[in-house]
């Protein structure tokens, strides 16, 4: 981890992935993250993908560098040890997150009154705290009517709004603390993840359009729209995505493939401005006219080695497989990623934050913890349990170490 | 705004989606935010969609609510200017964020040499500084191969990446300055847009699972992976997602539909355990064999109903027409939208801040302004230039007022 955000404790009691991927953006940068969760692991536990053992990959991603506690959350005595761990006293502590309904123990309430400063963020589904996830909200956005060739909704399969929330969540969290380290004032933080996706949808404009101009975005498949961007297969069965907003970047196009004089010709062709982005994006079909038989006719590596250094932005696309094996930025190659070893998976190629800071050292990548694996340090240190109280508690069933 | 990031001054050097979103984002929350621009606007200012005018529908979505400054900043008085503004004296100053080539008066070096705790955000595309933007990243990130039913890479249309890496931004704003306070030390912050993308994926799992199962996701149209979760035509030719991640929202679309005894039968009927998540996966066609002739009989009005209240997951499909027209969240109705006054578009519904913080209350959302509109304004009072030296400058084309 980066020794950025020091002397900060988060708790999150939390499930899937916003809330679980706040904490981790806040971990990667150097805060204690205390994950809650019930004894035998929370609803996200056994998500999929499972390794052969039966572990979860998919929780072990989004809880790395985590210390876990593992506790009887439906008991009195459970519930009392999380409430003293969200409110335990100190400057950068009192801080919890959760995507989970927050009520009983948990209630923004209760743990304020224990602790009068207490910061909470809490992610709820709907504006009105109905559920909702993120197929949910992102059926409802816009983007599945838009993506793909068109005549039938397309699904995302990044969870995008998800992200999002999750980097609201730790944009939020930094914001209450800033607040509260120069008022001293705590406060209930929320955020719906529909409203992520609503602000962000007007943020980029699809909706302010059609407020403004009464238009509605229609479907260009792989076409990037009101600029120049397309994908092209190569003669080796890949294929490469090419983009030129700028002047420059179109220009970059040209020379690095010797079609400079060809494209060119589109402008009186088309009858349009190719010094415009609009006027390229009027004329890209002429424009892919063009480049497709440059493509086809070339394998990604020879395409690599032309674009290589000219400023043409371009990529190759690569499946899941392709990107862990030939992409060097995902590999060891890249100081964002070292090895870490996972509870239950076993060492593997593992990234940390994206952020590098000047001022201090990346640390390494965090692994992912055996759940429960903290919560005899948490009573101990945190809490100051004696180890009869510890054992008692143990023996009881209400926690476990 | 909301009036959180009190005392919290941002100097924006930017185009196009990522840093001016991380921007944005903090201007939400109550920082003031300064975004420089050259005179006539960056390379971003006429980027589409426009209205009639001309005016950036794109452009005025992601620089509401912050104070715009236009300088010739190819002039030496003009960068001397730039400089000045982004190195200002004050504790909750001397902090730039940017996606441009950060050289020249903009280098790092040449500005902490003004204020040597100056606290820069430069976000890059390739970790080695070359160029890339969303869609060029997208493509290699493995999500286009599994969009869509396969066959053929499907390119997502909401900027992901880009929207990823502004609340990145945000967050390292928030980090940094924390760190600041502390130590008193600025520093250099770098984030790539290509590492942004890189973390994720592996986060997600999705690589973590080729290297530990050997196992490459593979497409599955609109299904969702590893739980149960579809797509289904009405009978009023719309479209919902109906989605069941837990035991106890899979009983409520049983209860909600009344087909609960024949989706009972399927555990037997495929051998299948489905009260287990991955169950569901495995016989998600029988389930959806039987949701669809009963979404198929009923109009989304009618769905809507047997679904309000009853903990069912679920959403429409909505174009953004329909977006803006019909879902209640995303107009005044939420109080996170208002209406807001944009420069050369009018007034439209406008986002605030997702978040809601308890402790103060949501300000009106932040209006798009015109290009240089508070030159002179920060010239006099954070320059503290007097009136006739702001003349000779504007006659001498160095600022735009």
């Amino acid at each position: 981890m980066t020794p950025i955000l020091t002397d900060l404790s988060i708790v999150e009691v939390a499930a899937f992935i916003a809330a679980p991927l706040g904490g981790l953006t806040l971990s990667q940068l150097g805060a204690d993250v205390i994950r809650i969760d019930p004894i035998g692991g929370n609803i996200d536990f056994t998500r999929w993908p499972l390794n052969d053992e039966g572990h979860s990959i998919y929780w072990a991603g989004l809880n790395k560098g985590k210390r876990s506690v593992a506790l009887d959350l439906r008991s009195p005595e459970g519930q009392e040890i999380a409430a003293a761990i969200c409110t335990r006293a100190g400057e950068g502590r009192g801080i919890v997150t959760t995507n989970l309904p927050a009520r009983g123990w948990m209630a923004y309430e209760a743990l304020a009154a224990r602790r009068d400063d207490l910061v909470m963020v809490t992610l709820i589904g709907n504006p009105d705290g109905s559920g909702a996830l993120d197929y949910t909200v992102n059926c409802a956005s816009g983007f599945p009517d838009v993506t793909g060739p068109g005549g039938a909704p397309v699904n995302h399969v990044l969870p995008a709004w998800d992200v999002a929330a999750g980097l609201t969540i730790s944009t939020a969290v930094l914001a209450a603390e800033r607040y509260r380290s120069r008022t001293g004032k705590g406060q209930k933080v929320t955020l719906s993840l529909a409203d992520v996706m609503h602000a962000t949808v007007s943020n980029l404009g699809f909706t302010m359009e059609v407020e403004a101009n009464g238009t509605v975005r229609q479907p260009i498949g792989n076409d990037l729209y009101g600029a120049y961007g397309r994908d092209f297969p190569t003669r080796d069965g890949r294929r490469v995505m090419i983009v030129a907003i700028s002047n420059r970047q179109f220009r970059a196009v040209g020379e690095a493939t010797g079609l400079a004089e060809k494209l060119a010709m589109i402008g009186a062709l088309m009858d349009v401005d190719l010094s415009d982005e609009g006027g390229r994006f009027a004329a890209r079909h002429a424009i892919s006219a063009v480049l497709e038989p440059w493509v086809a006719a070339r394998t990604l590596a020879e395409i690599r080695e032309a674009f290589e250094g000219t400023g043409v932005l371009w990529g190759p696309y690569q499946d899941f497989g392709q990107l862990f094996a030939e992409d060097r930025w995902h590999s060891e190659a890249n100081p964002m990623f070292g090895r870490a070893e996972h509870h239950g998976i076993g060492s593997l190629r593992t990234p940390g934050t994206p952020l590098a800071f000047g001022a201090v050292p990346r640390g390494e990548p965090g692994a992912s913890p055996r759940l429960g694996s903290s919560t005899e340090e948490v009573l101990v240190e945190d809490l100051g349990l004696p180890s009869t109280e510890i054992a008692r508690l143990k023996d009881k069933g209400v926690v476990s170490l």
